[in-house]
């Protein structure tokens, strides 16, 4: 197929000083887990996005000096020659696909931790980051306030990384001043306290800035693209940045040292506000800020606003607010997204549904990314999966998979791309399983492109292959059966419910008087399918989370009287996903009461009872066998309600698998090779390892022991030893 | 020096089955931050130990199998022939200085979140973990249940490490039964609901570890020593294990197939009741339980419990309550314990605090860690640095030392072990800076022990070095005086004092009213000076530390009504430190009144103005110059109270340094060579990182840019290429 011409346009290359874009798509820089410490994985994550027709691609944030050390958070570094040699493999990857390679030059300041290095960030003035640079501790990091000596050492530090990058091949180097980072602190007046040439007016908080983009580019020449990631408004009025005010006339000022521009808004105790989820953000969310930004500089534009919609993103550069489409999270649900504009292909996109838990990973730190919509992010090096190649079927196996939610739908899709033979039977009558649920509850409407993808593209595939089939509305599957189905190997994604008596991870046992079978007792399942709930709810919340804080909304909107009652932080989970601030505000807005540290101990009609987890008392000590070592919790009281939901815990459904298993003598002669259980039936967890879980089986359908994982390659360093890779199996695990 | 022969005892060896430990101390199994990722790092760190005396070094938790990982935790693996090698270098570095290695065998189950392996933990039965695997998210992650297979399977994963923990050289192997993990899972009826011959009896429960000990010793016969660690009482009564009942039961019927006991209590969402932070619990806290168990095994048997006192030892030994004396923080502390009291150096040792930062770096994930006591802790790879071993001066420079809180008495006291002639001048009457009001802080005592010891070693240095000198109760030196003083070196050690108007993360500026002097406002400062307090207290925090919850303690406990608003959770950082737990049981306790994510606006004598800080809408939108982007906080109410006390920021004392700085055209003409700032003075920070400043500035002091550190070797694994350590210097990376 062809490109619709419509779109010609976004495949126009853009100058941009020294070098040229190919066309107007950009990955802008986003962290993805790797840094430099996992050099294969960041090389192959970027590597497939320029195979998929990026016009250029960035590094993560990419710490120019020790003094800037992100740990407990894994970032890209580039201080000494192996991290250049560990970068160097993603710039040769990306550059052997034609595009652009940027360098995204980071300097923390008191959001730099140092917590690997043990060293003081500088900055303007002093004070303690507002960031959580540890989880749930903003205000734990302060910095130094530079003095002269301090603060031209640090340009120098900036010029020093810049050559670095250009030695290293990069064509773009990026002066990160977004998210609050960088030289954003000196022309931030929240951040410059000083009384010298550095601090007080415009002009003297954009010196640093403009004199650091003056020092590097009387360095790199033009050897490689300046371009700088600017925060055009901080969002807090005044005492920060705005557009309006120091916003444009930053632009004005430094557009002459610069060949790019790379603008977004916000600050990195609430960036979310950029990398907005689509619980409170819709696409281009950025725009009434951005629009204003071309009038004050005639050099190119890169804009983000989670762009995953091609018109969307014709729309913006044919209105010329952007020149360039910039993503992050898009590129990452579909690495080939361009490509497939280019190829005709719009409707194959795998679109990004804003939940952020791409993000959640990097902001608790030190584990590798994951994508919800993109199984393979993360796992093309260590795994060599590609998001668009598939080993073709090792045999003509007919493939049974039981359940059509995230994880089973997803194991249907890519068994077919490999050209298996695939049955895919479900009760309901529309595949997604939960996800058509969960998409109805306020903000997550988009969260359903999850399910909309799957289901594109296996009617697709059952067009191509006639054999296999999708059969929704079918009663529940039993052993028998399953057992005289003709299937040759039979997947059972059953999935999980809630726990419908409060079984919960405090006591591992039902909560007396908690029984769903009950009017005034209800699951979340029983929500979505319509059950009376009453004036006053109260909602008992075990889980970390987005359902209690989404079923508190929904209630809440809908004039009920909102209590939950929560032995966590309500929605801590989400703190990760950045959506945590702005559903404190809807909670706060809402007048949802939150009773926190708490938990249920009995359910009665019309009331619950209620204790303080801390009410047994500090004092510990040994009272000999049958007596507890505190004394007895003494905070319990009632709580009067019409109505109780249980958020306590999930459970496998998976009787099926069990009933199977338990008959295994019975499969041979039922030309059953093999059983197989995934997803939330196996274990509940996000709907991003369900998906991987379902992608995993289907590629290792076949594989030695496909229940359990395949090995994959480990970038690790063996003490004394030479690792290269591919050249050293024994450094690969085995299950 | 010689040994006090009374602690002749604690010298002797004891035989554990195949092997002999040389004396009664062992390190058990604790985690450093290094875990097969930083080979160098835990090699040197443990090896140091069996250079001090220790009679067995243990790794940290190992995971025995890929589904059983930790990550954004980091812990040692076997999974692999690169593992092999790499704990490989840690056994021969402890067998060169003749003590036993040990290797912890570790399964998570649904503690293990599997965030880099994307895998599945196996268990008896099926739950949400209780403990934070993600921080401040219980509830998190859920484990498979276990069918007969699965069972058969995870028992063979167990033998096939101890196999590979056995072909690495590894003295010891433990099968590791505490803090909840591996074979616990399905002694504790808590986590055991199964119907099978492996649930509901005491025997069945059982059945899983003593069928795997019995594996492991058919495989490993008499090739290692096997040792289990196993908490004897979970401290939940009959729903989990009662010392009483399947406690000593259970070390009844497994004794026959072990060769050492390693015992210990509680659990792991809570396991601050066995790593007992110093404000709740003594040193031996754990006897009540400990002292039953050697009625039920012959077999030799190891207790921990912050063992930092030689008597204490000796008085559990000779009791027989324990035979071998195991230590972990102890042995972080000071690595050369046994040996100063083998070498009549009792008061050479350096006790552990108790403070858990040590444990906070593994609890938060990802991180190095390190100690308050001991700055050497985890630095002795890759700085090269020795806790008891020095570099003599290179000069005969003499020193000035601003300062003798923990920052400025640590450089003194390394400055003076390298032979510097030192002078340590101080306002104070005592050396240890603001340790000596902390330790006044209920529960603090014990961090005194960090100003005892280096009072104690200054003390015996200025006798070696008579030139050298400890002037305290000095008035403020001013810059004439340290430009007239004649040294050729100054170090500022000023510190930090806590703002007193309120300055604060969030607006960076004062509080409007809040003025520490007035008589209705105080900082923590003035409350340890004594100033006078109201009846009705509210304390102000912005800080995520100890700070405001022990004022809350300590004024709640002398009578007065206290109230805390707090921005952040309060205390948030306690939960890495362990102290979390029993601070909320405290806080709830003594009735102290804490309203969260509230922040105060004005103070006015009698009241103060809070508001919630996600009072301002969670509806974003561009309004233009000088507007918000979200509606006015409407949150803002009065609080009525005596006294508001400011826990908002803390601020560097460093106008010494800087006048100096700006005096500098002056140095050369005094004699001197260079003016350095550390500690607080350089940023407010962790005693432990303050302690670590002075400690490096000591061991630097001569090199090309002391004020900034000088490069250390990273253990890093680089893009196809060899890295040998000591052999890459391309791979330390370079200021």
């Amino acid at each position: 197929m062809t490109r619709d011409p419509r779109f010609d346009i976004l495949f126009t290359p853009v100058k941009l000083g020294p070098k040229t874009i190919r066309n107007r798509f950009y990955q802008v820089p986003h962290c993805n887990g790797a840094g430099t410490n996992y050099p294969g994985m960041n090389m192959a994550h970027r590597g497939v996005k320029a195979e998929g027709g990026w016009g250029a691609v960035n590094t993560e944030q990419c710490s120019i000096h020790p003094e800037s050390d992100d740990t407990l958070r894994i970032t890209a570094r580039i201080w000494d020659q192996g991290d250049m040699r560990n970068l160097g493999a993603m710039v040769d990857h990306v550059h052997s696909h034609g595009a652009l390679a940027g360098c995204e030059l980071w300097y923390g300041g008191p959001h730099a931790p140092g917590l690997e290095t043990r060293t003081i960030s500088r900055g303007p003035s002093q004070y303690a980051s507002e960031f959580g640079t540890v989880p749930g501790c903003p205000g734990f990091t302060y910095n130094h306030a530079a003095d002269k000596d301090e603060l031209h050492r640090l340009q120098q530090q900036y010029v020093d990384a810049a050559l670095r990058a250009r030695d290293t091949g990069f064509d773009l180097v990026n002066v990160y001043g977004a998210h609050a980072y960088g030289p954003m602190q000196w022309l931030n007046p929240f951040y410059n306290r000083r009384t010298d040439e550095y601090g007080g007016s415009f002009e003297n908080r954009a010196r640093f800035w403009v004199e650091t983009l003056e020092k590097i580019r009387r360095a790199v020449d033009n050897d490689v693209a300046l371009v700088t990631r600017c925060a055009v408004d901080t969002l807090y009025g005044g005492k920060g940045v705005e557009l309006g005010e120091d916003g444009l006339r930053f632009i004005e000022m430094a557009s002459p040292y610069l060949d790019l521009w790379d603008v977004n808004i916000g600050d990195i105790a609430e960036w979310g506000e950029d990398a907005g989820p689509s619980r409170f953000y819709p696409i281009a969310h950025e725009n009434d800020w951005i629009r204003h930004i071309k009038q004050a500089t005639n050099k190119p534009v890169v804009g983000v606003g989670r762009y995953y919609d091609p018109e969307k993103m014709l729309q913006v550069v044919s209105a010329g607010i952007v020149d360039i489409v910039g993503a992050a999270r898009p590129s990452i649900a579909d690495p080939w997204l361009p490509r497939k504009i280019d190829e005709g292909r719009v409707d194959d996109i795998r679109t990004c549904i804003g939940c952020n838990v791409c993000i959640s990973r990097w902001e608790m730190g030190g584990v590798p990314f994951i994508c919800t919509q993109n199984a393979t992010a993360g796992e093309e090096y260590r795994r060599g999966w590609h998001p668009e190649k598939f080993e073709p079927a090792k045999s003509d196996n007919d493939i049974l998979v039981v359940g059509a939610g995230p994880s089973g739908s997803e194991c249907a899709r890519v068994l077919m791309e490999r050209g298996y033979t695939v049955h895919l039977v479900d009760k309901a009558e529309k595949i997604g399983g939960y996800v058509n649920d969960v998409a109805t509850l306020p903000g997550l409407a988009e969260w359903s492109f999850h399910r909309d993808y799957r289901e594109n593209q296996l009617q697709k595939l059952v067009k191509k292959n006639k054999s296999g089939q999708i059969a929704l509305g079918q009663k529940a599957m039993t052993a028998d059966d399953v057992l005289s189905y003709g299937a040759s190997r039979v997947v059972i994604a059953t999935g999980a419910r809630w726990s419908s008596t409060g079984v919960n991870y405090k006591t591992h046992d039902p909560i007396p008087g908690a029984d769903a079978g009950l009017p005034h007792v209800l699951t979340p399942e029983q929500v979505f399918e319509g059950k009376a709930v009453g004036k006053r709810v109260l909602i008992v919340n075990y889980d970390p989370y987005y359902m209690a804080p989404s079923l508190a909304e929904k209630f809440a909107r809908a004039g009920h009287e909102v209590t939950v009652a929560t032995t966590c932080a309500l929605g801590a989970y989400m703190d990760y996903t950045l959506e945590g601030p702005n559903m404190q505000r809807l909670i706060h807005e809402l007048g949802i009461n939150v009773i926190g540290e708490t938990g249920c101990s009995r359910i009665e009609p019309g009331r619950a009872e209620l204790f303080n987890l801390f009410g047994d008392g500090y004092k510990r000590q040994y009272k000999g066998t049958g007596q507890l070592p505190r004394k007895e919790n003494d905070s319990h009281s009632w709580h009067e309600c019409d109505s109780v939901i249980l958020v306590t815990g999930r459970v496998s459904q998976d009787g099926l698998y069990r009933e199977l298993k338990a008959r295994k003598d019975e499969w041979e002669k039922n030309g059953i090779i093999d059983v197989f259980v995934i997803g939330d039936a196996e274990s509940p967890r996000l709907m991003a390892d369900v998906t991987f879980d379902g992608h995993r089986l289907a590629r290792e359908i076949e594989d030695e022991d496909p229940q359990h994982q395949t090995p994959f390659k480990r970038e690790q360093r063996a003490w004394g030893t030479a690792y290269v890779p591919g050249q050293n199996p024994d450094l690969e695990w085995r299950l």
